[in-house]
């Protein structure tokens, strides 16, 4: 999540009313995810198992809970609960406004793009072109959607990920402050949930069809020309990369990289990455040949 | 179901037009499912096999369809059809009415609660404090919501119970009086369905977290602090016990009892009762290292 | 679909911009697909895989892409893209009109049916006596709806057909032009998706129960008496047969056909015709009796 205009560290390290390691003056453009996070941005850590990666990461800012040394021309947040100053952070810059309205005054539409009736939309979308929005759709804030993309009724655009600390008494929410991006030509079915991104952005990407009932997990990102059929589900944090195909009630755990082209057969369970190209099949799932094999020799041995 | 007041046997006999058992004037504060009956109530049995169980509940009031000798300090309706007469006295107190209005005008909002656009909200709902109701969600009747709940677009709160009686030429509907109660600090993601009791309650215990297109059914009682991830479905008159944790896409048979603690692995299909504290996978489910041990043999078996 | 009024088979052609082998004057009624067409109505084929197939049924013109002989008594629509010429042809008797009112203005509906707040009904949409529409519950142009129907909160009947061709650079959308019949007595549960046909209808046989989340795919034929749990998805141009009983969270692929009562046990997943009269489990799924027997196997191979 970008910040309306970047703000110094000092300035954010009095927001969380922490210390920091570094330059105070050192610009601050927003807040992001590990795996996506650029230069200029924040990225949180709490787990000694991800200090490495957090500290190695293009983040210029790590907020850890651990005073460690300052990788060179970066500055770091310390916090003695990184998870809650992140959110203190987000909801700073981006916070949840309740609206009267069912469509935002704010947003952009493109020519020659229908709305149907019961359509909610939230602040600061962007519609393209050409676009074909269904009844009782809901899209929420900061979602983009390029041209002639449709989106079919009941659907959900940008709802908030399913992302919780326990803290051993309750299970605390990460908010969520990023949003959803559908490129050019996509269409999604009826009745889907596309979470948005934490702090990063959830894509779906251009020409990749949908069918109905399928949850996008937040951050996840969907390649280009990807076929997904009725009620998958793909957990938070995938990349799906360009054309890959998955069958109908597919499910995916969250992190995982499914290569190009890939093929995923029905009801599949995938728990670990895919390598491009092959077809899959099974819970959990693995190349489709040996999965068939596996189930032939079961039927043999049972006779 | 509470009837709106307690009333003497003999006039509930006299709506259904049947004789009874026992004390005419004992009072009768409402109908009940077995599992969950208490002292006052009705309960209803039509199959031989259930007769003991409904017998020995804690129901004062037996609809049944034979005369059996009647338990001391309790009463019985004798029905030539127990699931018509039940049906008759349920819609007796308390008949579903249209609505004109999105939102009904007698129900309860606390101080702090938002309310999106496009929601609906049936007759005599109770909404706590701080809650956030995100748009194009439907509310029935008689849900009652605790504090800071949160519960997300096009999610369905209250919808009736499937459950049908096979008689031979069609389905008869047993009709749903009961409602949904979700707990303080409840979070429910978007499009998920929450059926109401068909007399009783449907309950989300405080403090649980459910994830997106997740289907939880009539009168089933999810306990507190439970995670539950997308497109699960949990039939209906299921006791989930405290802090479980159940992965993606896993299915739950009806009236099964999950254990405190359990955690149910990705796409598994639960057809037994599971005891706490163990970790669970497969379809039908089972521990998951004897699950995990098998799947490991038929792969050695292939090669 | 058909056509508002027959035409001449040369006009026809002539919309298409495309020549044709047979009489010019024979009336053409309407498309539909290959598997439902009748007399005096178009079926396209662009496979030569389907050629025989296309030519033999009992459709009287085919859209084709190569000069094959012509049946007698039939028509050739010669076509170097039968796909897009089917499409400019349905579009051009039905096309897709966007609506501002929520509920369209030239509805049918008949006396006793109850249409609760935030329903969208799109055009020329029957809906027949007594019925119940829930709340937020999206109905597209042309369904048709019998008597004593219930459709509960959020669901989507209509929505446009999963059905794209890949044409290397992109997937081309075939134009949803069909639609939806619901028969007397069915009863659908919240937030399903009820696909419209191609140019076919996809039908809910008469008093069929359906639960929630459930996906129904374009075309498909559920039969009389069915009953199909939560979260099942049945792929485009099924049969299902009558008094088929479907547990929850089965998957079907497409154009498959399930006998008269058959039983899927929950979880299966099916890629093969099933005989009616038995009952099956397992992905894929086979008789139960010998899935289970395979599992035992397992077990106790494994110890």
């Amino acid at each position: 999540m970008k910040f309306p205009k970047p703000y110094p560290l000092k300035e954010i390290a009095s927001i969380i009313k922490t210390k920091y390691i570094g330059d105070g003056n050192l610009l601050v453009y927003g807040t992001n995810e590990i795996h996506r996070v650029k230069e200029g941005e924040i990225v949180f850590v709490d787990h000694p198992k991800y200090y490495d990666k957090a500290l190695q990461s293009p983040a210029t800012i790590i907020l850890i809970n651990k005073e460690v040394e300052c990788p060179k021309g970066k500055a770091l947040l310390i916090s003695e609960d990184p998870f809650r100053d992140f959110n203190i952070i987000n909801t700073r810059f981006r916070n949840f406004q309740p609206q009267k309205e069912t469509i935002a005054e704010d947003i952009e539409v493109g020519e020659g793009t229908i709305i149907q009736p019961g359509v909610y939309i939230g602040k600061q979308v962007k519609i393209g072109k050409n676009c074909l929005i269904f009844p009782n759709v809901t899209i929420h804030d900061h979602t983009e959607i390029g041209d002639k993309v449709i989106i079919q009724s009941g659907t959900v655009i940008g709802g908030d990920a399913f992302y919780y600390k326990n803290r051993g008494e309750y299970y605390d929410r990460l908010k969520s402050v990023g949003n959803v991006k559908i490129e050019d030509d996509v269409e999604i079915g009826s009745n889907c949930t596309i979470d948005r991104g934490v702090t990063g952005t959830t894509i779906i990407g251009e020409g990749s069809k949908l069918d109905n009932l399928i949850q996008v997990g937040h951050d996840t990102v969907i390649g280009k020309k990807c076929l997904i059929a009725a009620q998958v589900g793909i957990a938070g944090c995938c990349n799906i990369e360009d054309e890959v195909t998955i069958w109908g009630q597919v499910g995916l755990a969250s992190s995982l990289t499914i290569g190009k082209q890939a093929v995923i057969l029905a009801k599949s369970g995938v728990s670990k990455n895919l390598e491009g190209g092959k077809t899959y099949f099974g819970s959990p799932a693995d190349e489709a040949k040996k999965m068939l094999r596996e189930l032939a020799t079961l039927k043999k041995l049972a006779k």
